[in-house]
């Protein structure tokens, strides 16, 4: 048992147990309890869902069947979103036939009809409120409701991700956008019925006053890209790395393609330039020791998370827990 | 056991079955034997590199020391290079004393240092030919050979990556900066003995006539990348996925930035525009029925591949083989 950090053989994916902890404090004492329905895709880890869950979330946002399957093993599968679409539902029907609460988001008749032969016994009807991704037309809300129910199917509400809002880094702009996505939701609910307006991210997670549940999930890990938005969490995990060769102008450590989503861009070293990354490498300036160890910052969390077995909770210089990153694949 | 491409649940990593073979045989007929050792990192999957073996070709470059263990227990250890730098070489040791060849980049005395002490045998002097990453800098490569020699270690000869040249889009430019790093890399081979000459890439194979061997890698594969450059080895490898939602301007399907490295852009869809990639979807244009299956071109097979635990082996409609991308990790 590795104990010491530097010790991890690199590139390793290492958290702050203190700045995780204060980060789930802080959304919980935000939105507590079923306020929140924390999204497992940013991180992947039913370790650190059963710290959400200790923090008074019951309920989980997932985006994948696997995220599902393995919530439910974990026995976190007390209420269970699937925020995602999907056209063969008998996975998730086996879950509910053990006797897991599993929702699913529908937006078209072929996932209203999947859902129903697969098993499923209740779902949110999901609304496109500005993303040019999945959900349905607001106006066509009402009208798969009533289909879901024709098919038997229980209708929780609706669902609508401003996912084209929550990165936005004008706090100003991001309230107002959230606002014209939001009425829209509200409206469809109107429509549809239910008690659930799940909605929200971490990005919107305080403005957004409309949702009856926020999905936000980056919060309790942080990236590159939402740490430019001046939220009150910190960031929690990095790739530590070390240097294994240095240059008059550069030096390289062992971390690179295959360690981080890089969608949002490079990641981060503090105190230093990052050049560039490729497979198995992340060049940088100032140069430094070879043997040395730095820790980088994921410009996007969620691919990060989904390349890595595991990940090290860290207290300082220690190692204090193993966590398999254990809701990858599908 | 699924038989059909088309049962399979999604998103899936699929590999033309015809198409790997071609570029397989391709690649033996212009570079047979040991002129290429082929580069695992580009596939990590044990199963694809004994489909290399048996084009002839009998020795491996690797990345990760996971990847020189996973060669071995699949019996493809007959002579690796690692061609990356370590500061803790003792499982290379472990795999060199159990009887496996595995020699070991090394491009500072800390690397040598950690070669000798962690029980490798074999080095090669990794040159810096004008990609700012690993490699000592021309000149050091005979000074360093001989710090090596004088801990013991044998020394095979040099390799040095032209990295910034192999995916040049002009085919001439690509020969000009090739024969410009290449002579550095002659050069300093003349300072440290040897028989081997190990560089080059995909990009590179053809024109890099200095280099004894070719660690080309990306050629099985392929990606939208190299796609570019007008080599004789076409698309194998695809992200199959499922249309989950549709809306009048646009199509959503199920694979996203966990499924594919993006760091040199989008995906392709034949036919199609992509927009963009998130977590779980790519959404594209013009729509499709919700139901239908496309095939996405990652824009980089590496660390695409690093993402999924299997791949489809398919022969037109049918699914021959499941094999374990078994190489992932650290």
């Amino acid at each position: 048992m590795i104990t010491k950090m530097a010790d991890l053989p690199t590139p390793a994916l290492i958290v702050d147990a203190q700045a995780l902890t204060d980060n789930i404090a802080t959304m919980a004492a935000a939105l507590p309890g079923d306020r929140l329905r924390p999204h497992v895709k940013a991180h992947k880890c039913t370790s650190l869902a059963r710290l959400q869950e200790q923090a008074g979330h019951r309920n989980f946002t997932c985006a994948t069947i696997r995220e599902c399957e393995g919530m439910v093993a974990a026995g976190l599968g007390h209420d269970l979103l699937l925020g995602n679409e999907v056209l063969d539902a008998r996975r998730i029907g086996a879950l509910v036939a053990a006797g897991a609460r599993v929702s699913v988001a529908v937006d078209s008749p072929q996932t209203i009809e999947a859902a129903a032969a697969g098993g499923v016994r209740e779902v949110l009807i999901d609304v496109n409120v500005g993303l040019p991704r999945c959900g349905c037309q607001p106006a066509d809300a009402g009208p798969l409701a009533e289909l879901a129910r024709q098919q038997g199917l229980e209708v929780r509400g609706v669902m609508g991700y401003e996912g084209h809002v929550v990165g936005l880094e004008d706090g100003g702009e991001r309230e107002r956008q959230c606002r014209t996505s939001m009425e829209l939701l509200v409206a469809a609910h109107a429509d549809v019925g239910g008690e659930l307006v799940s909605a929200g991210g971490t990005g919107t997670y305080a403005c957004n006053t409309w949702a009856s549940e926020i999905q936000a999930g980056s919060y309790a890990l942080m990236d590159v890209a939402y740490g430019r938005l001046g939220l009150p969490f910190r960031q929690a995990v990095f790739v530590l790395a070390t240097v294994v060769s240095s240059a008059p102008e550069w030096s390289v450590a062992d971390a690179g393609l295959k360690t981080m989503g890089m969608d949002h861009g490079n990641p981060e070293i503090e105190g230093e330039t990052v050049w560039f990354c490729s497979d198995e490498h992340t060049t940088f300036s100032p140069p430094m020791a070879v043997g040395e160890k730095v820790r980088l910052v994921p410009g996007h969390v969620d691919p990060t998370m989904a390349y890595h077995e595991r990940l090290y909770l860290c207290s300082g210089a220690d190692v204090v827990d193993v966590w398999p990153v254990d809701l990858r694949g599908w």
